[in-house]
């Protein structure tokens, strides 16, 4: 059972729940997010008292493992395992939406270039229509001895691009200490699949008031990824984006494996909005345009591109970076996949 | 290096082709099929005259690990890695064609059931727009205690049912002895995953007149399936058909992890039409109809598909089973899918 | 429910039998191997009388999947899952026996070599005190041009190499019409990891007289491969050896991961005794000594090893074969472990 | 090329080599650790005069991607890839060593339990002969509802039972805030699985004057999982141990897949020592004995376990939870097989 308290709410009043749980034998884990949420396991019933106590704003009663992220409420409790309709899932991000039927593109280059490039680039991604730049400045990377992007610099660097063509900013923070330096550039926070178990970090993003895009684990399963996204919105921030980028396995033809099969799962056990990277879920730029319409078609809100006006110089990651003539076909045929489904009523 | 003899060339000129190879130096293995086939490793050229030579019918030099499969010709060696045009790819199957801009959709049950439900499964299968049906006789069992199917007595309810409704029949071989029975009634010779690797049994069906569908091995490589083929080619029969059905990964919410990256990659690896079954794929009928779609806009030339007039009452696998419906729908919208990318000639 | 009936009963009593439990609601599956064995599920008990009715050898009621395998037995039904004692394990092969608590190990070249090299080869795998010679005359292969064993002829100079020095000879089948031609020669007919879900070929191999050495399958459960063996003993053959072999991973400093952990596992759950191969389990000569010690140390009844006089110029798999030094430092160091453990009691 | 410069080196003197370096057209990446290192890429040599320059203390060429980790030293490049002698690898940790001969045994309850079941373990593990105590006192938990750990309270708790009986506390840091609080109470910092690609955190380790325990990530590759050593490393923190504790496959039977292949990979590439942790590594308590056996005949340097007074009562991990008995027979083993090895000079 999940007891979602008020905002603000006093320690007093807080302390009067804790004790009526407690003395029902329940046990009692305090989440302090932006609200204080109590996670009551065990105990007698009947609770029919607590949806009225002082400072309680909700009760999430026989709740699954991921109540917030399933959409759960305390009228309507967990919701049959199907497909939620639009208007229940998604939400808005700047003046775009994502996860209510438009397709929110995201392109750039892996780490951020100079000012020149990231304008050029900048430019040709809004001109073929998508929503987002996305750009790393601080970048994870297996070796100590690598380049390790060029911090808030680069933040500011790819800030100006993207706002000199109504794109919104996606960027990686590695750590919470690079929130409040990230946040004032960026529109959306990335989590890395190195940090996808990261929960100091996504607790920390909890109380971020900027959405958060969250990606899957390099092998981590759909549960473990949902549970993750659990930690960002129990803390007070319901705005959080799921995206696939491909799983580790033995096939050595790709980079990872895209597991596309983890569309249909989402949409039944959540109300979060998806987004698919088929740069990193294959590694090889040849194959990034098909996977891109796969993805669309099994039902993704969203795509995350690795894109370069010259992609054979990327200073990162060149080998999975399409063109931009790349990038116009993908949204095309994004977008007649789209209307074509929307005409039959998938 | 390798060389095609022609059909039905003497012992005599075929020691000759192996005497002129291992005089300069090669190692050389024969290939007993259709035709015989040398693959020559090691020596020193030139070869200029081997193509010359009485009962050659065709030299690849330079070739891949797997050039009839790749559709290497002797003028013109590998090719680039790209997208081959429609015209080289595919095959007819009796009247229908593979690999060539038309869906091939197969859909049936997972075992042979009693000839009336097979009778109404083929009825509905037939109707909604399928070119195949698929039921299983000879059935591959994890347990030596499970049911092993119904042999030959199933193939021919299974045949009967086909027949009446204008559908080409797939059904399982498991063993080279299974072949001369199963030829009499079905139309494609299927190869479980668990049987990617049996190189008995593809050398056998390299020498049948029926196509071939492959599935992949449940951890199997792409190249290692590739290699597969190959030898099913290499022994007489061009006609094969691959089938991605998921590989082995930790995700424990699907079955297996559908891996749609290889379609674009047997697309530039190979001239062989690929087809794609959702419901080994995800095992879950709740999923089948997003991956099929998914499928489709990643390039699948056909569906493989687990169908069933009352799926709770399926013999086997009743889990990834679909209704007629689900399946009525996927055909709708894969054709709507592939109206739609080539308007955009993708 | 397993009933197993008497060797060459009469096909009117199995009638009965069948009738028997149909009449009570039961489904039947028949298996035919040395003898004939009734797999029954669900239908209303009890069961007292079919013991006792004429043709009938033993019942295995409330059985596990895998009941022989497992070592069930009438009077004593499924053991709790414990390690048994060492008398119940094991079996003899000619004078050696195999999983009673002395070491069986197995070594040689990957294929049949020259008869000098074999000689070679077998006197030093017989001085270092090894039971068995293995060499493969059959040789599955990925690629069709790749060269494919010597079959029969080499399969002739193995068998005399390990008469001259004592030596078992254990060589690969992977088809049923290689069984006869292998018995002549063999004394333990191993099955490859690419075949153990070829079910027909374990079905053969349970009608044959000599004992089947059972290599798991590139990424089966260890269930799986339970289940693979039982298909081997319910058709009449209950000496059967498992071998681990490294299962596929993500990892790539070693061809393959050793799966130590399934030795306790298969302690539990079988009577069978196991070898571990650390050659393909690790893929790198130099890590083969370390992964022998451990697999003794987890309690392996044998180790599976690719040895040659001179491994750089080994036929195939070189870079996992290990010199003769190599070879009797694995034994030395075995022994050394096996007689401590032995002493603590472990 | 690696070049470390001198402790407390100004910055003057960091510039100029720097320059010299760019100027010879290397790309230069700076990690500021305990010392200032600098990797160069690219440019060209000779490079001789580099060793000479002012602040300079040693230039690594040549180098391999884990110079450090791999225990290059300028005089003498990159070791050749085989068992350093014991004198080179491993390090002290108090009074103990580790890596040099000596088994290192770290035992205790998943979590800090309280201080009376405390006291009860660290005795019991004390007196079994171990050299450190575990407990967990901050926990990365998959829901953000599960009991997250006692925190600082527990590890007083904790910090006074491992006093009492002379042990080393071993506990797990999660975070870079965590490290100060940390290190008043902990003997060895800990990085769990999930958090070693956290690049953030184990650069804040390398200026911790404590070791760090580094476990492997859950699906890491072994270059990933030195490449992280390397980061700590390269901070100023030679003294890292490794922990290898199961990685994800699609295997059922156990928790994870214990990679012991990983023993001798890492004695090839490694100066640093290695320990085993079965409990995590098998997941099931009835397979820990036999695998910690294993671990060391492969030449594991230490073990970690998860075991209690009362297992079944234990807050965690129950499942993979050994008693005191199994402590006592796991340590007494593991002696005796170190012992028979030296002998025989494994």
């Amino acid at each position: 059972m999940i007891v979602i308290l008020e905002r603000g709410v006093r320690e007093g009043l807080i302390a009067r729940v804790v004790e009526r749980l407690t003395a029902a034998g329940a046990r009692v884990q305090r989440l302090d997010g932006e609200r204080v949420t109590l996670a009551a396991s065990g105990g007698a019933g009947p609770w029919d008292d607590l949806a009225g106590m002082p400072g309680v704003a909700s009760v999430l009663e026989n709740s699954s493992a991921t109540p917030l992220v399933a959409g759960e409420t305390p009228s309507q409790p967990p919701p049959a395992p199907k497909n939620p309709g639009h208007e229940e899932r998604g939400f808005r991000v700047g003046e775009r939406r994502i996860g209510q039927g438009e397709l929110f593109v995201v392109a750039g280059p892996c780490s951020v270039e100079d000012p020149e490039t990231m304008e050029r680039i900048a430019c040709a991604v809004a001109a073929a229509g998508a929503a987002g730049l996305r750009a790393g400045a601080f970048k994870p990377r297996s070796s100590p001895y690598a380049f390790q992007g060029m911090g808030e610099e680069g933040l500011a660097v790819a800030h100006r691009a993207a706002r000199n063509h109504g794109l919104l900013l996606v960027s990686e923070v590695m750590d919470a200490t690079q929130i409040p330096v990230a946040v004032r550039y960026v529109d959306i926070l990335q989590v890395g699949a190195r940090n996808m178990y990261n929960t100091p970090l996504l607790r920390e993003l909890g109380r971020a008031r900027k959405p958060v895009l969250l990606k899957r684990g390099l092998s981590a399963t759909i549960e473990e990824w949902l549970s993750a996204a659990e930690y960002v919105v129990s803390a007070g921030n319901p705005r959080v984006i799921l995206c696939e980028r491909g799983i580790r396995t033995f096939e050595t033809a790709t980079r990872n494996t895209l597991d596309l099969n983890a569309l249909p799962v989402l949409r039944e056990r959540s109300r979060l909005p998806v987004v698919v990277d088929p740069s990193h879920g294959t590694g090889r730029r040849a194959y990034v345009r098909a996977m891109a319409r796969a993805a669309v078609a099994a039902g993704a809100d969203g795509l995350l591109l690795e894109v370069h006006v010259e992609p054979d110089r990327a200073f990162s990651d060149a080998a999975q970076t399409v063109d931009i003539p790349t990038l116009e076909a993908i949204v095309r045929e994004a977008r007649v996949l789209l209307r074509a489904l929307a005409e039959v009523g998938a």
